[in-house]
């Protein structure tokens, strides 16, 4: 039986990382065979495209190269790591897909969220998560948690001002909306207990209902 | 007063670097500043790119990562290098550029046209060539011309089958068809002096007409 592809999205904070990891360890405990992955996914191609992005000698790269890298990065990640696990029978849990691009790149920084839909369709050629979580936050609540969490640096994406932020999510509440039929928006402020019944029962559902 | 900026397009073995030489020469005894480039053209994301690109050890690159990572090295090399020329008044002279993509990888190689045509949009963002010159020639006219030329060597390329090449001529004259107020088609079986002077007068009439 082919396995079932879920992508998870949310800004830092909003406890993706944890849930991801509860979820593994729920599935498994479940019998499911489980992968979880990110971009670049230790696929080799997709590891040096990500080290011509996070290069920080590269400060002229064009927020459209960028984008396009990050499309190119996520073709070869989803070929050679996404669909082989999911074709095997695997749930695959991937932090982070083709919505962050749309949110990051094509509305908090203005590229366009149809244009960089477009290379990502491009880059997906249809092969969508099956369901995408959105962990939705106040900016605010979700930055307060990065810095109480001390497993975790600050990094330079936490420091863009708070604008930035809430722009991000008015970005993913547009997507979800838009895409109502494959988001499923989860309220991350809850306590973690509820966020992960939440999460199980959204999985659970999509699971079953293959 | 602005520059212009010219592609030359058309297979291996057409004349193309001969012909952007002979220009570049000409132009300059014109008084005209002159850049002649090439992708990646010395722009170091580019180069970085491209050195992705024709890693030989990246066998298990998709054509659809291929297509994506030119797009992204031509929208920097576009940048940095192009726009900046033009705008200084230079008249640039580009060995290939967007239609070369369309027509290898979107028609000959199969990803369609109108999707890489889609990526190379966002990758030029409405920055096409004023005019582009296709070199047109019988596939096997042109090998032969590249089997005689002793400063070159045969690459993986010039070895494909001939129905390879002979579908890259379809793909171009398709290209010419459909783009006929932007490429302009001239007959490279001829002499070498009559196909200069058909690119001379499709160049300084455009150069003229600024």
């Amino acid at each position: 039986m082919k396995g079932c592809f879920f992508s998870f999205e949310g800004p830092d904070g909003a406890g993706k990382t944890t849930m991801i990891a509860k979820l593994e360890t729920f599935l498994r405990e479940k019998g499911f065979a489980v992968l979880s992955t990110r971009e670049p996914g230790g696929v080799r191609i997709a590891e040096a495209i990500r080290s011509i992005i996070l290069n920080p000698d590269h400060t002229e790269m064009d927020g459209r190269t960028e984008a396009l890298l990050y499309a190119a990065a996520r073709r070869q990640h989803l070929l050679e790591k996404i669909i082989p696990a999911v074709e095997a029978g695997n749930i695959v849990l991937c932090d982070r897909f083709v919505d962050s691009s749309l949110v990051y790149q094509g509305f908090a920084r203005g590229l366009g969220v149809d244009e960089v839909l477009q290379i990502n369709q491009f880059a997906i050629d249809g092969y969508f998560p099956s369901l995408t979580i959105y962990f939705d936050i106040d900016p605010k609540m979700g930055l307060e948690r990065i810095q109480k969490n001390k497993q975790r640096e600050i990094n330079r994406l936490d420091m863009e001002s708070l604008s930035f932020h809430y722009k991000v999510r008015e970005g993913y509440l547009k997507l979800a909306e838009r895409f109502s039929e494959r988001i499923v928006t989860i309220d991350a402020s809850k306590p973690v207990d509820e966020v992960f019944a939440m999460t199980v029962t959204a999985v659970m559902k999509q699971i079953e209902g293959r």
